[in-house]
């Protein structure tokens, strides 16, 4: 067997593979959908509500037109919700470090002020969110996670005892990369949980909000509704963009708050810039319509991306299914596959696909410092590939995993 | 004479006029200057030298063909120079915030662990810069200036007395608001003077390096270049924008500096976003074609919006010409004249004006604090009124000029 394992594994060397599993990136197909966004805010009418879009000047919210289309697709009233430039994870990382020379809370002192800051990280998780901890001194707490979102048990325990847990990261739906979707329950108790510091904050990344790749997508319950039911109002920080909608490199972006937070946020916001990039908030605004025209939109993504997805169902099932300690997320929306294999074998799988030539993201990315304690977690994303190449790639991978699972045995 | 004045003002009010001097902001006729940059990158050929524009990827230094226009413009060699979204204030607002978690030298402590930082501040200077400082805790300083930049005088010595002093605030070229540019010897100084803080940075916000409105354009020298030539590469920080060359509030900006200082920005843009908006950065690439592209488009608007300086020099000398204590600047480019009444009037100057229906910045706004101690300059913005809404708000500034010069004298 081990053996054979080899012989299917060294037919992919010296083949000069180039394969790409790392990063969720639309494929060109996809980004194709949105051409005609660029075709727009060229008439020559370029007043909207907010004065002239090419000229200094209006809100530092950004367009009204684009912030009614989005807001109940984020789940956030619109005078709450603020319209940014093309990356949400800039709106992340600004929202982080402005708080080390102002806290959210206006009766918390500002963070270069206090102890180092600590996030709690629900792992696995998405390694940009990680890259920003990294970059601004804050320190990372790993929280594990269920089939519904972080353990509960576990985080309330954090959140409760130590004034230094500020933050803490969570993509609610089709989670990055593991694909669950946070619970009813688990809002309910994100929302009324008793936590230390005032000026906590769940970063609570929206990012595949609207993007569903089944008949029957997962819901998501209201966060912020529900923190201001509770009483704490101020809780959560939310996050999304369009990146996966229209652009990855050119889209929009949105932050949404309480109206305090907004009010911090616009605050600093307007010191600044003199305001976000209009032109394109408005080819957006225009380019959808409205609420339902994005949700129509996100179809053509559907018809793109839902056959690749299924291609890796078919593919790790023909190969992996019943092998030891290999597993397999089947989600239904969002961008990644999330795979386990047998612990202690992550590293060698995705050195023994590089070598083939193909690239997966680092094991160990997902978690907070680059580490997975057990070594068994790989973040697979089946969006840019072109069918044969996922296919391909797969074939690769599937050697891979038994090859490093024979070696495993093997000792 | 007090009579007459107050009857000259007093003819405009209840007019119901609505005139703005406030703002550098460009005149929709600049703007439509740039309508063709929107029509590129339609043609569904988006690969540039940094892959597919429209998707994530490529260097976070933004645009190698928008960098290569702008580099001898901005006096930046290409490999120094990053290109970034629509705001360089905001990358002014990211190099000192950053600096409170990482200092931009090595060897010297982020600023969240030492003195608060103090910037000095040539005066009068660009309000946006104030309000960065306050909005961050750094505390300013202002320093006087002369026809050809700061009083190095006097800035040398504060710079060389005061560790906590780590910048200064500069727009070199047709500076905001009085016009001059920086000479050949102040370059040499700045290049070369003791800085007692090794993180000392001068902000070089070259805001109007091509926006000449003669013939005979102000020349400024380089100050990277000086500062490498005088051993200390790293002291100049500089930025650009096209928010007055294509659109104010959807153009691209830059940031250029020492290979030590690239790095330490690219390291923090680099977790805080994906990249730069490169669809923007490659419609501007292609808009200009080349950096003598950029000199064609900006005498297009010399053109503009020589008449509407003219049309101050015209009015305030026809009007205030020898009146005491009164003077104004006659720049050969940029964006503002730069006025100054009676000591002790200004505010009243801007007040009458106000209740007049003719908006001017708030005296005091050039200062730190937004604190002008001898209450005497009015900065003048005419790029976006039209000419007679333009003629009509000098003549009625100038009946307040009078007039408050009469209540002093009378006072």
């Amino acid at each position: 067997m081990a053996g054979t394992a080899r012989e299917d594994y060294e037919r992919w060397l010296g083949r000069g593979l180039a394969l790409d599993l790392t990063r969720g990136k639309p494929c060109p197909e996809q980004l194709d959908l949105s051409s005609g966004l660029l075709a727009l805010a060229q008439d020559g009418s370029f007043a909207r509500s907010d004065g002239d879009i090419r000229n200094y000047g209006g809100s530092a919210a950004g367009l009204l037109e684009l912030r009614e289309i989005f807001a109940p697709l984020l789940q956030v009233p619109v005078d709450q919700l603020c319209a940014a430039d093309n990356s949400s994870l800039a709106l992340m990382y600004q929202a982080v470090i402005t708080s080390f020379v102002d806290s959210p809370a206006a009766d918390a002192p500002a963070w270069r002020n206090t102890e180092p800051p600590v996030f709690l990280c629900p792992v696995p998780g998405y390694d940009r969110h990680f890259g920003v901890c990294a970059d601004l001194g804050v320190t990372m707490k790993p929280v594990p996670t269920n089939a519904d979102g972080p353990d509960m048990d576990v985080l309330e325990s954090l959140v409760a005892g130590d004034p230094n847990v500020k933050g803490m990261w969570l993509v609610p739906k089709y989670t990055n990369p593991a694909g669950w979707t946070v619970s009813p329950e688990v809002v309910r108790r994100l929302a009324t949980m008793p936590v230390a510091a005032p000026d906590f904050r769940i970063y609570w990344d929206n990012a595949y909000a609207v993007h569903d790749l089944t008949d029957t997508p997962d819901q998501l319950d209201d966060l912020l509704a529900a923190c201001a039911a509770a009483g704490n109002p101020d809780r959560a920080f939310v996050f999304g963009s369009t990146s996966k909608i229209t652009f990855a490199g050119g889209g929009v972006s949105f932050f949404g708050s309480s109206p305090a937070n907004v009010a911090w946020w616009l605050k600093h916001a307007a010191k600044r810039t003199i305001g976000p990039d209009k032109i394109n908030q408005a080819q957006h605004a225009e380019f959808f319509g409205s609420p339902d025209g994005v949700l129509a939109h996100m179809q053509k993504h559907r018809a793109i991306l839902e056959p690749k997805f299924a291609a890796v169902q078919d593919s790790l099932g023909k190969r992996l299914q019943g092998l030891d300690g290999v597993s397999w997320t089947n989600p239904n929306g969002g961008y990644f596959v999330s795979l386990e294999v047998q612990p202690g074998t992550a590293s060698r799988v995705v050195e023994l696909a590089g070598a083939a030539g193909v690239k997966l993201t680092p094991a160990g990315a997902p978690f907070p410092y680059g580490s997975d304690p057990a070594d068994t977690n790989i973040r697979l994303a089946p969006s840019f590939p072109g069918a044969a190449e996922l296919e391909q790639a797969l074939d690769v991978l599937a050697d891979c995993i038994v090859l490093a699972s024979d070696e495993a045995s093997a000792g």
